[in-house]
C-alpha cells in the first residue's frame, strides 16, 4: 500500500486545521443580506457581495466574542447595548460550517440553521455562487427524500438512512430504477448530501432539464469508528499504516449485506450490478475506492469527490475492475490540488489520464476556486450524475 | 365569539413564560446518564432518575453561565479548568426545549440535538418516561417519513411538508389509505411531529401491535404570521378579539386547495371525507377547530391536543358538524387543567361531556402529570390514532 500518500493526506488535513486569529480589514462593502440558510425571521448571519460573513449576537456581559470560520477566528466588536458584531474575510462561494466563541465557549450561532459536520451539529452559511442555479430549489417536479429506519444485525443496532426517489417514482408502479449509493465525508453523516449537499435539488433540476436519467439515491451512514487511541496527536506522523488495514470492512459488509438488499426489497430498483453505482466525498470517496475495487462485480459506476483516485497499481490488484467498471469519475476542488491535497494513490489527474490511456471511461473534474468543501462536492455530483446509467 | 376565553388562554401563556432564576438544591441523586437525544459521542447534557437535567460546557473566560429550562434559569458552577457544570430541578417526563446563557448570550447547548420550538432551532432533552415504550424506536416494521417540496400559488412560495407512509405502503401498489392532517403548535413547524413528537414511531408501534389501522399522516407548516404589532406586550390584555377574526384563513385555504389535492394526487389516498381526519396541538388544535367547524363536509374525524374544545355553541354555529364528524377527540396535560389553561370555548371536559350527551362520539383524555408540552401531545396521538377510520 501507498503509505507515503496516506501520510501526505492526513498531514494536509492537519495543516488545514491550524487556526489563526485576526480582525477583518476595514474596507468592507456594505451590501450585507441575511444568509439564505438563516432560521425563519432571523436577520443574522449576513453575507455581502465579497463573500464576507457578518454575525451578530447579544452578549452584554461577555469579554470576547469571535466568529470562527474557515479555521480563522475573527474578533467581534461590542456596542453600547451589549450586542457584538463583526465579519470575516471573503469566503469561497458555497456552503461553510462555522461557530461562535463566547468567552471561550464554542457554540452554534442562534441565527443559522444547523448542519452535521466536523463531528457536530452546528452553524452553516451559504455564500451565493455564480453557478448556484444548478442546486436551487425551483418550481420543477420534485422527488422525495425518504427517511428510513431499519435494524442492522451486523451492527446490532437500529440504523437510519435517506433515500431520494425521483419525481416520477410514484407515477408508474411498474417502473424500476437504477441506484446510486452516495456517501458523506468524515465527521459528517447521512444527513449531509440531502441537506447542505442539496443532492435532491441537483437531481430534480438535472432530471427536469433532461440532463440525467432518473435514479434512486441511497444515503446511509458510513462513519468509521477509530480504534481507541489509534490516531496520533494532530501534526504527528501516524505510526505505520493509516488508516489501519480493514478500516472500511464493517461499512462494506453493512452496505453489501444489509443496505443494498434492503433497498432492493423496499424500492423498485433495477437490482443488478449494471444499474448500481457508488460514490462519495472525502472519506466516502475513500470508502468507494476500497469497496468498488474489492467488489467490481457488484457496481458498474464509481465516483470519488475529493477522496483520492484510482491508479494503474489499483487495477493490477483488482483484475475485474477494469473490465466491469463503466465509469470512473474523479474530482477535486482546485484549491485542494494547489495545496497538493490529493488523497490516496498519487497525482489524481495523471492517474485518471492513465486509466483513459488504458481504455477506461475515466473522467477528471476540477471545481474552480473551491477547496475541500461542499461546493466542490455539489459540482462533482452535478458533473457525475449525467454520466450514470447511460 | 368567546373573547373572555381567548384572553384567559393567552394570559395563561404569558404567566407560564415569566421566568425565575435559581440554583438547584444540594440533594441531587448522582445517577446521571447522557440524554438519549445527545449528539453522537457527547457526554452532556445528562439526566438523572429524578428528572434533573445536568449540563456542562467549557467557557474559561465567562463570568456567568446558566441553564435555562422550563422558564427557570439555573446558575452553573465553574471548575479550575474553566468548565461549567450544573443541574435543574426535576422536570416532567418527556421532551423539553432548553438553552444555555453565557454572559448574557442565549445559545444552543453544543451537546444536544436541535429541535424547532419557541420560534427557533434549539436544544432539546428527553426525560425518560415510565410509558416511553409506546414511542420508542423498536425493531418493528417501519413506515417512511417523506420530505416533499412543492410550489404554492396561494402563498407564492415553495413549501415543504413531511408525509408519513405506513410500513406496508410500498407492498401493494393498489392499496389506498386514509389520511390524517396533523398540525404543530405556535412557534413550531412541520418538523415537530416526526421529530420530538415521534409520531412515526408511535404509529409504527401501534400498527405493529394491531392497535391502529395503517394511515398516511401529512405534516405541513401552519405558521400564522401575526399582523405587525398586533400582539400586545407580554402580560397585557389584548385589545379586542384575539387572535383576530380570520387568523386561520390563509392556512385553511392552503390546506383545502393545495395540500389536500397535492396529497391525493401524489399518494394512494382514499380521497373522500369519510377517510380524512385533522388534528393538531395548541395552535394546531385551534386551527383544527376553526377548519373542521367551517368544513364539516370535508373531514370525518378531528382531534385537539391542548388546543381548546368544541362547545354546544360551536355545534349551533356549524350545523353540519354534529351529523358528519364521526369523532371529536379533546386532550390536555393534567397540569394545564390545574392551571386553568383550557383554550377556546370554556371547560373542555364539560364541553366534551355535553357533546356525548348530544349523541356525538366524543372523547376526553388527560395526560397524567404533564403540562403544555410534547409528552402530553405524544400521549394524545397515542390515544387518538386507534379511534380513527374504524
Amino acid at each position: 500500500m501507498k503509505i507515503k500518500h496516506l501520510i501526505m493526506f492526513f498531514v494536509a488535513i492537519s495543516i488545514a486545521q491550524i487556526g489563526m486569529s485576526q480582525t477583518s480589514s476595514t474596507s468592507v462593502v456594505e451590501d450585507f443580506k441575511p444568509s439564505s440558510v438563516n432560521q425563519p425571521g432571523k436577520q443574522y448571519p449576513q453575507v455581502n457581495s465579497e463573500g464576507r460573513v457578518r454575525v451578530q449576537i447579544s452578549a452584554p456581559e461577555a469579554k470576547l466574542v469571535q466568529l470562527d470560520i474557515g479555521a480563522v477566528k475573527y474578533n467581534l466588536v461590542k456596542d453600547e447595548k451589549g450586542v457584538w458584531t463583526g465579519e470575516s474575510a471573503p469566503q469561497d462561494e458555497g456552503f461553510h460550517y462555522y461557530q461562535l466563541n463566547i468567552d471561550g465557549a464554542s457554540v452554534p450561532d442562534p441565527g443559522s440553521l444547523y448542519y452535521y459536520g466536523a463531528s457536530r451539529w452546528g452553524s452553516g452559511i451559504e455564500i451565493p455562487a455564480k453557478d448556484q442555479d444548478f442546486y436551487a430549489l425551483k418550481d420543477v417536479p420534485h422527488g422525495q427524500v425518504r427517511e428510513v429506519s431499519y435494524f442492522s444485525k451486523i451492527n446490532n443496532a437500529m440504523r437510519h438512512c435517506f433515500v431520494y426517489t425521483p419525481a416520477d417514482y410514484d407515477k408508474d408502479p411498474k417502473k424500476r430504477y437504477p441506484v446510486l449509493y452516495l456517501q458523506h465525508g468524515g465527521g459528517e453523516n447521512e444527513y449531509g448530501w440531502a441537506s447542505q449537499g442539496r443532492a435532491n435539488f441537483i437531481m430534480d433540476n438535472l432530471i427536469a432539464e433532461g440532463k440525467a436519467k432518473p435514479f434512486i439515491i441511497v444515503m446511509d451512514n458510513g462513519t468509521w469508528t477509530r480504534p481507541e487511541g489509534a490516531r496520533p496527536p494532530q501534526g504527528e506522523r501516524p505510526a505505520g499504516q493509516w488508516p489501519p488495514k480493514g478500516w472500511a470492512d464493517v461499512f462494506m459488509k453493512t452496505l453489501l449485506e444489509e443496505i443494498i438488499p434492503m433497498t432492493d426489497a423496499n424500492f423498485r430498483t433495477l437490482a443488478d450490478p449494471q444499474h448500481r453505482a457508488m460514490a462519495g466525498l472525502s472519506m466516502g470517496g475513500m470508502q468507494t475506492r476500497v469497496i468498488t475495487l474489492a467488489n467490481p462485480d457488484k457496481f458498474s459506476y464509481m465516483g470519488m469527490f475529493s477522496g483520492g483516485s484510482i491508479s494503474m497499481e489499483d487495477l493490477q490488484e483488482s483484475p475485474g475492475f477494469k473490465g466491469k467498471m463503466k465509469l470512473v469519475f474523479i474530482s477535486f476542488g482546485s484549491r485542494e490540488l494547489e495545496n497538493r491535497r490529493q488523497g490516496f494513490g498519487g497525482d489524481p489527474k495523471a492517474n485518471t489520464e492513465a486509466l483513459k490511456q488504458a481504455g477506461m471511461n475515466a473522467h477528471f473534474y476540477v471545481s474552480p476556486l473551491t477547496a475541500h468543501e461542499w461546493q466542490s462536492w455539489r459540482r462533482g455530483l452535478y458533473q457525475f450524475a449525467p454520466l450514470l446509467f447511460k
